[in-house]
């Protein structure tokens, strides 16, 4: 099943779901209009169609590979790269003033959900770019910015981000490679760092390192990292790449999935890089880059959902078995417990997709307001769109596997290896236990405020409802109604309590977000839309009561079973 | 993580859980002392341990491989199945005349879980020719029996079931493969059969193929099927491996996982083969073995299950991130979410083992007894071990996996064959929704009698334990209680109905009864056993809210989307 963007999706949850409207409405995103809008996506869908799509089997089969120290990638990749590059998507969202295209976040997520559908593993550079050129622009200074973002915006050159080393993990503040200042103002970078996604390639000019180091004065932990511009081939007087710097690619990990990716082991070994932003304020940095980032990856998992559905229900409309109910052609989508599977399936993403938009317009409102409301929840929303996203593009995933029956764990088929790429989008920029942490933990240190901003939208919007579609409004409501008292409980506990339901908790939030959306498109049109909400709040939306009796069993009863009764 | 056998689960779930005293008390399993038991187990857990364990990656790194018509097979695998064999694991159930060992199936299925575990892609080696040594003395005649069944026992041939074809998969029925009668009484069978594990091998004289295929006389449909035994090679006069039949292997499955175990393309032209069972009664014959390895490939997924939870555990244990919570060791298994991640597998591993073990008791019981009532719990609880033992092992390696953050993703690690062996366990031996089908369709027919007269035993044990643990009894009896309205709801419904929510009914149903063991262990044993019954219940059965919620949808909603607004 050749990949088809989802256009007429895209449009309808801009215009009645997430409300994009209000961005085209700020002064930042006036351009945004209507036809704009239109014109972007259909453009980027022709792309990811048509030179995209391809590639998807071929990254698998003809893994990038490492020779004699030199990354060299899918045959393809390098001119599929440059066709990204040119339409100027690197640098959708990034400053006009260095080559970006200013454009809102929230169009920059549907085109990354488009790419991610159609070839998962060369969608991870640009998307490692971005954040890389959001990263500068907010803390580098002019002549770094000068230095690297042009080149970046157009794709000349790519970025990475490197945080782990084989001993910090998730665990950051256990890094332990080092910067010492050259007398140039410039610092010498040495230390090993692990699973660099598109860490080297053999088609951009030059690849940009951003990497988190520790300074001499530096304390332990956290709050003594710095963060460091350190490219491959250091920039000469024109701007163009110069000499080798200090570092290489030592090897290529062999992964489940994403071979198309080349995932390195980078050594530094005193390597000429530049401080990005303040001295031992690197964690702050990395935390702008990985916030957006982490919208980024979630996006990734709907993209990939939304490649599995497609091909999923291409096999499921080809293939007879036996007698099926309706027609009785024989296409296995007539069987009932088949088009259960894929009926769901398509609701997940409906829902999924709305809160990745709805997050990216809270982003662009903070971003053309610096409303503290907007930025709040943005905040609050980015940890649900990364591990629900992410978990949600395992599922379906998982599930178009199901589907194909015994077809699907043939190679071949190409089912598998949906499940394959997309299962390490749960684990990278932060595990999903790490977001349901920063749920509970960080973005509730408001005492729920924004949480609760939040259920009050859903609320509303379900009183709204309640005169055309009753029974469904209801249920929105009541589900939002024991999200608030599970929040409040939540908000009341220590932090040992909270963590012990994270992850169930985050799982709820986004089975009452995804109602809530639903039951918005519900209102908006009838038909299809409404009988796809119907599916999701009466089949999905249950599951909350579940995960919120789970949310709220607290963590004495984990601890009751010591290390070796685990192990017993 | 060497595997570690759990012997000391199987016995206290033997004892206090699954009540195999039972079974000991008839005649037939009489010699299944307590003694005998744990020197079973033993010897067992020693060979999986010390044997097949160091196999799993041997396997995955070194797969099969077709080399001129001849499977080679993974290194090491040909003399591990010998110790199987000459262990006398493969005969472990089978009748004593032909050289069995007349065991209970219960102890055959704690021996299975444990060598899947160990190593699954050889396991399913062994537990094929389990299925058809059952089939066979089912159903073939007595000259049939003794040609095949002491080779089979023995070790020195072993068997495959030939069902799938490319336009025949959960539609049996549709098959082409002919079998023509030769003069002397044997058949002559042509046609091409895919799927088909460990269709050959390098280290068995012999490889015993039971086929499907449809007589002249045969109607159209599954009410014209018979089986044949097709040899690899004609048995000679003094009954070993003779002329070479007419068979031949096409071609090797490139799959997601299970490298170590060959899945093959078969040719029948005009190869010999005799008639198992009346003619035009295959389906039968097929189903009284598929019945049972439907359990034994349930029992896969738990024995997956509990390698990648003992991998995934290890890991927690040694991997040290950050400050935790308990020692300050900073083993992440200390961090709440870690540990609620392997409670919870290790919850679900305990339920779902005592599901099929007493799935594996119900079935000793109706063979020792001819009790109706046996028969039927054994047939209920079938599709239930299957399918969601099956979800259970992906849902705990995809856990395992996860518990490894970054690491889990590369293959070195280990962690990914879990998932990537485990996945097709949902998919062969009849789809996971198939199952789901047969529970409330085929196995209610009784109008729901059997699963009645199963959540009256629930009831009956929440009941006794009111008294020790009011609240734990509680939850029980109330799920139990739902379940059993759900169940009555279930039967009145047209099968349409029916389908379209049996999935979900399905996993309540397991989530019920994995309460129900759990209470049961909690009431025999304080201490770890009650804190992880109160895991289970707390934190999983109240999953089965939104479950019963999905499983009472009904069909309708579903077919409100038509196919080309599930492609829209």
């Amino acid at each position: 099943m050749p990949y088809r963007a989802p256009l007429r999706d895209f449009t309808f949850l801009l215009d009645h779901v997430v409300a994009f409207d209000q961005v085209r409405q700020t002064d930042r995103f006036s351009e945004a209009t209507p036809e704009t809008t239109k014109a972007i996506l259909t453009e980027a869908g022709k792309l990811c169609e048509e030179v995209l799509a391809p590639l998807q089997r071929v990254g698998d089969q003809h893994p990038a590979r490492l020779e004699n120290g030199v990354v060299c990638t899918s045959p393809g990749f390098g001119a599929a790269f440059a066709a990204i590059a040119d339409g100027g998507w690197l640098g959708m969202t990034a400053d006009p003033e260095y080559g970006g295209l200013g454009l809102p976040q929230t169009l920059a997520t549907a085109v990354n959900d488009m790419m991610s559908a159609a070839c998962l593993s060369l969608q991870l550079a640009p998307l490692m770019t971005q954040g890389q050129i959001e990263a500068l622009e907010h803390h580098a200074d002019d002549t770094l910015k000068a230095r690297f973002l042009p080149k970046l915006n157009s794709g000349e050159w790519c970025g990475t981000m490197n945080l782990t080393e084989p001993q910090a993990g998730s665990d950051v503040g256990a890094l332990r490679t080092k910067a010492e200042p050259n007398a140039d103002g410039s610092y010498a970078i040495s230390g090993q760092k692990i699973y660099i996604s598109w860490g080297d390639n053999d088609f951009t000019d030059n690849v940009c390192h951003l990497v988190l180091a520790r300074l001499p004065d530096g304390a332990p932990g956290t709050r003594g990292i710095s963060l460091f511009m350190v490219p491959k081939f250091i920039p000469d007087a024109d701007g163009n790449s110069g000499a080798r710097n200090g570092l290489r690619v030592v090897s290529l990990e062999h992964k489940l999935g994403l071979h198309g990716s080349p995932t390195v082991v980078m050594e530094y070994d005193r390597a000429t890089g530049w401080l990005v932003g303040a001295p031992h304020q690197g964690m702050a940095a990395m935390f702008t880059m990985m916030n957006n980032a982490r919208v980024g990856v979630g996006v990734q998992g709907i993209g990939v959902a939304e490649g599995a559905y497609q091909h999923a229900l291409g096999f499921a409309r080809d293939r007879k078995q036996g007698k099926t109910p309706v027609t009785g052609s024989g296409a296995i989508v007539e069987h009932a417990d088949v088009r259960r599977a894929l009926s769901v399936m398509k609701a997940e993403i409906f829902a999924m997709r709305a809160i990745a938009l709805a997050n990216s317009v809270a982003i662009d409102m903070a971003r053309a307001t610096g409303s503290d409301e907007w930025t709040a929840r943005a905040a609050l929303l980015t940890p649900i769109t990364k591990a629900h996203g992410t978990d949600i593009g395992c599922e379906v995933a998982s599930a178009g596997m199901q589907v194909h029956g015994g077809m699907g764990f043939i190679e071949e088929t190409g089912a598998a290896q949906y499940l394959r790429d997309v299962r390490v989008t749960t684990i990278y920029e932060g595990t999903n236990g790490i977001q349901a942490m920063d749920l509970v933990g960080r973005k509730m240190m408001d005492s729920g405020e924004a949480a609760f901003r939040m259920l009050q939208d859903v609320e509303d919007c379900a009183e709204s409802a309640r005169a055309l579609l009753p029974d469904l409004a209801e249920n929105v409501w009541q589900a939002a109604e024991s999200l608030r008292e599970a929040t409040e409980w939540l908000v009341a506990q220590d932090m040992q309590d909270r963590f012990a339901g994270a992850t169930a908790y985050l799982r709820a939030f986004a089975r009452i977000l995804g109602a809530h959306y639903h039951l918005k498109a519900a209102m908006a049109e009838d038909g299809p839309r409404r009988a796809l909400a119907r599916i999701f709040i009466t089949r999905v939306l249950p599951e909350h009561i579940g995960l919120l009796a789970q949310a709220r069993a607290g963590a004495s009863a984990l601890y009751a079973l010591s290390d070796e009764d685990l192990a017993a």
